[in-house]
């Protein structure tokens, strides 16, 4: 195992009407003038956004609103955020919403404290510190609730970048299961495949002798497939939403990827699909991570097979392990085909022609350098034949 | 799942020549006069305390020491420290070595602030404040230092008492599985069948569908199993000790006992074999586990027999799951004996005359109100019936 250091200070509130503690958590947390940041629609729609306000006016606490967050959220709203936060003297962001809101909420409250570019932080430069940050999750799928992780996309050559500070870990972050319960199906499978992808970036290691991260991350799958099912079928399932979302919280505070190197392969490769094609982040691994997989399964067959084994039910074929590992993922296309995600470039909406391209922005754009992989290293003709497989 | 907050902000350093950076995180977690809190010989004797004092002196931090904590720590050594804090204005306490060194630790810390006695937080005064600790731990078991809780026995009557309160989770803990070496074998077991214990309490629950928090204790008893023995074939497997040691971590930081009824059960009545006989607090477990569980398994055969299937390996037998619940209970014995922890009363110097006695404090020494348990509620005469199991 590799030194490491891990600190979590997120405080969970999580079940049914936590929402209605905002304002108590935001004061016990330092905040006085609250940013409300979130995305539109189903926020307002379903009351969240009022039964939020009336939960700090009770504290007292004055606060104003910028709204209008999209998936795969832009550095053009950052910036009118940053403005904001100045103009308003705001010394709390309150996201709102899933990983979009707050991935923005944390440029944001970086980008207020600090006089230059907050793209600086995406290109490399170390968040020495930023507002606080309190969430109230509406999906579990980005564990951006209890991660020091933020990912934006600039738009001037929309690349997606992700930057990692441990000034950007939320103050507190509200769970109510509940709030999960009206998104649309495919919102939630889109969810639960992006929580899956992060298990499979931590597991997919070169450290060795790692059982118990091993163990933790298996524990978690295990969970989605159990648990996933289940919204799918009956999407008021309160206790499977449960599941899920604590689940998708583990999954990414990075406890269970300690100590070991992780990949974010398949991460990286579907970024350039989501900012060229504007596709759901989890659709887009869907498509992404089993081609990646097959591609890298050479590298360490009987890590593929310890996953199909332990995670997916395989028999061991111990005469010829890679038959093993090959079964567990089939066992998760399946799955993910199982729960409604595409399953190829056409049902992605990708076009099989911007392949190179992809491949090159994924290898050359902004300040990458050429290769990719915490498992494999993968070079832009590696890539382009990884965008093959999902044709 | 059931309604649940959790926060868990101890910031944790782990690997190899850790504790030389202690000085460095009294300073960052606002310490500038230390009291260096540890039992005795093998902290001395490894160098281990040279070591620390010398962080704390690179750092121009003051300190002064008080040692001689001894396993199942007693009230006269806290009612010292308290005194030791005040007398010389301390402001951060360093505990040097395993759970009793943390615990008496944390007593000491929250005493110092109190103009009470101490001992008022272990018959159910909520702590509300403590001095700051940090923890260098030298034995994987309590998990005391990433946890909330502190038991500590009261010399007069040899009460064995529990407190918990947000204020005593530990700022940071140096983790460095080196340290751990030099264990005799019979404390490394003991400290494995603590975690062990630790994950049972929070598995015997009577909350339904919680399958996160299920899988995540069913990895973690997995990963004690498979990494168990390996230290006890060979102490020096540092990779097997920090597999343990980070499991045991997480055993007990409750992110995998939220939202879900808790056991203790087996602990309420082991805490009363250490405090007459002073025997182990693990020994004492492995002893009292399989007695407990054999006792209590027809109030929920399945769960039993889940943790059998999952945990223990065993083939499920679906015609009578009873015999698989009842051989997973004999694997974990057995997994006890294996690893040279006693197995009934006589191993473990505990007297059959004394079974009433033992059976009336647990259920009304005290503050005990008659009964006990989480899982199933147990009076006196259930106590006395569970004691003569492991006669």
């Amino acid at each position: 195992m590799d030194n490491f250091t891990f600190y979590a200070p997120t405080y969970f509130a999580f079940g049914k009407e936590t929402e209605n503690e905002a304002g108590k958590y935001v004061k016990r947390f330092g905040g006085s003038r609250v940013l409300i940041h979130y995305g539109g629609g189903s926020v307002i729609r379903s009351g969240l956004l009022d039964r939020v306000k009336r939960s700090l006016e009770a504290e007292q606490l004055a606060y104003v609103e910028l709204g209008g967050v999209k998936p795969n959220p832009r550095s053009g709203l950052v910036y009118k955020g940053i403005d904001l936060c100045r103009k308003e003297n705001i010394d709390f962001i309150l996201a709102v919403g899933g990983g979009s809101a707050i991935d923005s909420a944390k440029a944001i409250a970086a980008g207020a404290l600090y006089s230059g570019d907050f793209w600086d932080y995406y290109e490399g430069k170390a968040v020495e510190e930023a507002l606080a940050i309190g969430t109230i999750i509406t999906i579990s799928a980005a564990g951006s609730e209890g991660s020091a992780d933020s990912v934006v996309t600039k738009e001037e050559g929309m690349f997606k970048r992700a930057t990692t500070g441990e000034a950007l870990r939320p103050k507190f972050t509200i769970m109510n299961p509940s709030l999960t319960q009206t998104l649309p199906a495919y919102q939630t499978a889109c969810g639960i495949t992006d929580i899956i992808a992060h298990l499979y970036e931590r597991y997919l290691t070169n450290t060795k002798e790692v059982e118990v991260t091993d163990r933790m991350i298996e524990a978690l799958m295990l969970t989605m497939i159990h648990e996933g099912p289940k919204v799918m079928e009956d999407p008021d399932n309160y206790e499977a939403r449960a599941n899920i979302m604590w689940a998708g919280m583990m999954a990414h505070n990075n406890s269970c990827g300690v100590g070991r190197t992780q990949d974010w392969t398949s991460h990286d490769i579907e970024h350039e699909l989501s900012a060229l094609y504007d596709c759901a982040h989890g659709a887009g691994l869907a498509v992404v991570m089993p081609a990646v997989f097959s591609y890298n399964m050479k590298h360490n067959v009987m890590r593929f097979a310890q996953a199909a084994v332990r995670v997916w039910g395989c028999q061991m074929d111990f005469e010829q392990p890679e038959k093993t590992a090959l079964a567990g993922i089939e066992a998760l296309r399946q799955f993910l085909i199982s729960i409604g995600m595409p399953k190829n470039f056409h049902e992605l909406g990708a076009k099989k022609e911007d392949i190179e391209k992809l491949a090159h922005t994924a290898c050359y754009g902004d300040v990458n350098t050429g290769t990719l992989g915490g498992f494999v290293t993968l070079n832009q003709k590696d890539v382009e034949n990884i965008y093959r497989l999902m044709v």
